[in-house]
């Protein structure tokens, strides 16, 4: 086949999280956003921005992005897990999409074999590690969204690549200090020449429980993916992140995304300042109260329904299991509602590996008529 | 090898450029700059900006990118080459950089083999392709810059990918309209099965001869990557995107480009929206006067010292032919010269493939000066 021919047999089928936004109604309201869209924006980003405009701005920064920025970032690591990081350690991506796809290309270009993923995970961790022909593996994820520490065990190879991601997206589940220790005492014994990712976009997004921790705190082989888009409530801005302890990793990562895209946008670096500075703090309480608010509401209408699920602590999504009202129908379900008018927007759990569940976003101002309608849609659809 | 077994072993050599900005001493002045540093940037663009703050400006866009801004580009490509194009032919970049990378990954994919270059070339043209296993083949330049046809059509293969780049880095030749006919004359002929990739990043700055033609007026299998880097003085907002007629291409490229990025910045495209639809016009015209001035005077030095060069009629580079005075040590003189106390740094023409040349940046709002410096390093280093 030449070109065209293979372009002309490929298909480009759309992710069940598309499928499902496409077939709103127009009268429709989504709660399957994967961003804080509503939300208020704290003033201290635009202003950064704009000061930034006349000083530097429009002009490249460095490949790895701005030195302020990263040594910012280098700084907010510090105090999470002790490491001395400094602004070589740090290198700014389009947003937390293309850091982990900068970290997997050059993990496989260094010879990586395998990645681990959770059974119930964020997309990209299986798309991305397939365009470097990686063998994407699964870990179990017990019912309580932990990880079960025995299976991993047999299953982990000594240079794979273990893919975490606390707070999770779609679970909500943020790991403990506890969970965290155990999972690298684990890894510190089997992972003795692979690499632990950890997506930590949502690590400002915790309501309850014990709080954020990063796991680099625990495992030092970790690469951590972070960055502004969750925290600020700016995902458009494309800021994220990868930091790592090891310099001459740092500077791969650099070399290789430096190839994908030059250099980061800089506006949209000095924006990043203030959030990563703790200057919005402020702001980011609101949004957790708000979230935990939300999150309550949406617990009261599954304890209501008899809906099994798993209190969430962090990120901005509750995932509960449906199967037991709609058994193998549970994506049919969320693309009947979506398209109904005054339907309601969720997320199929087959997005995420578990067909099962659905995830609820709780990324809203005013949810308690999506929940209305989410309520009429589940209570009609069971009859 | 494990994996940090071969990190260990992988090194990062200095690209050419950086390597001679890098001795830059600090009184040093550079006329080696790849952007308009200190160009005038037009408020309408920072306006655009602003307004699109509280209006989308935070937000995700679609994976292909802002569709105002899609639609711009296409209309914009519509009068350029008569082609009746849509949003839908268009995809945003992270700059022309991201959209050599994702044109070339994307044919990759599809089974390209072969890559043919310039013989005098932008260094990414090389690097990009063999990311992906593919030849790079360079086609001969004559002493006039122009291509040898002759020689090219004994090399082409009907599937090759051919790129293309007018007006040039680092030559400043605009191909005029016969030189893209009798071109596509020989590509119409011989690439029936490839394509043509055509880098028009500097489409905007010619300032002499008959002015900027894209080639996909001639030659309807041509990919156009562009982009606002450069027409608009601010490549530091890294807005780009490619163009072709094949919507199934333009997918292709949508979708590999949401693995790398997930979207383009969002405020950044707005901001891009002044430039595409015209309205810094008078800007641009600016940007061409300082840059036709400054060439006149750096040809003015050229002939006063003897020194063989074409003279260019766009982008903002000349590329004058040392190895007359220096022999083999071009790229020495310009280590040596950017080192010294009020030195002055210009690119070896190494850097592109071509070791008899330097390219000297035409980017500057003061050019005596450097000239003056540059007069001298190459008079002192003559003797």
């Amino acid at each position: 086949m030449n070109i065209d021919e293979r372009l002309a047999n490929t298909h480009f089928p759309l992710p069940a999280i598309r499928e499902v936004n496409q077939s709103k109604h127009p009268s429709g309201i989504s709660l399957g956003l994967g961003e804080l869209k509503s939300f208020e924006v704290d003033n201290k980003i635009f202003d950064a921005l704009k000061n930034s405009w006349n000083n530097g701005g429009t002009a490249y920064t460095q490949n790895a992005g701005l030195p302020q920025l990263r040594e910012a970032v280098a700084k907010n690591q510090a105090h999470e897990d002790g490491y001395d990081y400094n602004q070589d350690h740090v290198v700014i991506t389009i947003g937390v999409q293309n850091a982990i796809y900068t970290s997997i290309k050059t993990l496989a270009k260094l010879g990586a074999k395998r990645v681990l993923i959770p059974s119930i995970h964020f997309g990209i961790y299986k798309k991305i590690p397939a365009e470097f022909g990686l063998e994407v593996i699964t870990y179990a994820l017990k019912d309580d969204f932990s990880i079960d520490l025995e299976k991993l065990e047999k299953l982990i190879c000594d240079d794979d690549i273990f893919i975490l991601n606390s707070p999770s997206n779609p679970t909500g589940k943020v790991f403990s200090g506890n969970e965290l220790e155990a999972l690298s005492t684990l890894l510190s014994a089997k992972l003795t020449k692979g690499y632990a990712i950890s997506d930590e976009i949502y690590s400002s997004l915790v309501y309850d429980g014990n709080g954020f921790q990063s796991f680099s705190k625990y495992f030092n082989r970790t690469i951590i993916a972070n960055g502004i888009s969750k925290s600020g409530a700016v995902a458009g801005l494309r800021v994220g992140w990868l930091i790592t302890q090891n310099l001459q990793l740092a500077k791969a990562f650099t070399s290789n995304n430096a190839t994908i895209i030059s250099t980061p946008p800089t506006i949209n670096q000095f924006a990043a300042l203030p959030i990563v500075e703790g200057e919005t703090r402020e702001t980011i309480g609101k949004y957790n109260k708000i979230l935990k608010a939300n999150r309550d509401k949406v617990i009261t209408l599954l304890e209501k329904l008899k809906i099994p699920y798993n209190s969430p602590q962090g990120s901005f999504y509750i995932f509960p299991k449906l199967s037991g009202l709609f058994g193998s129908r549970v994506k049919e379900f969320c693309l009947e509602t979506a398209a109904k008018e005054n339907g309601i927007v969720v997320i199929p759990g087959i997005a995420f590996g578990a067909p099962d569940y659905i995830r609820i976003s709780l990324a809203t101002n005013d949810i308690d008529e999506p929940l209305r309608r989410l309520e009429e849609a589940i209570v009609n659809y069971t009859k």
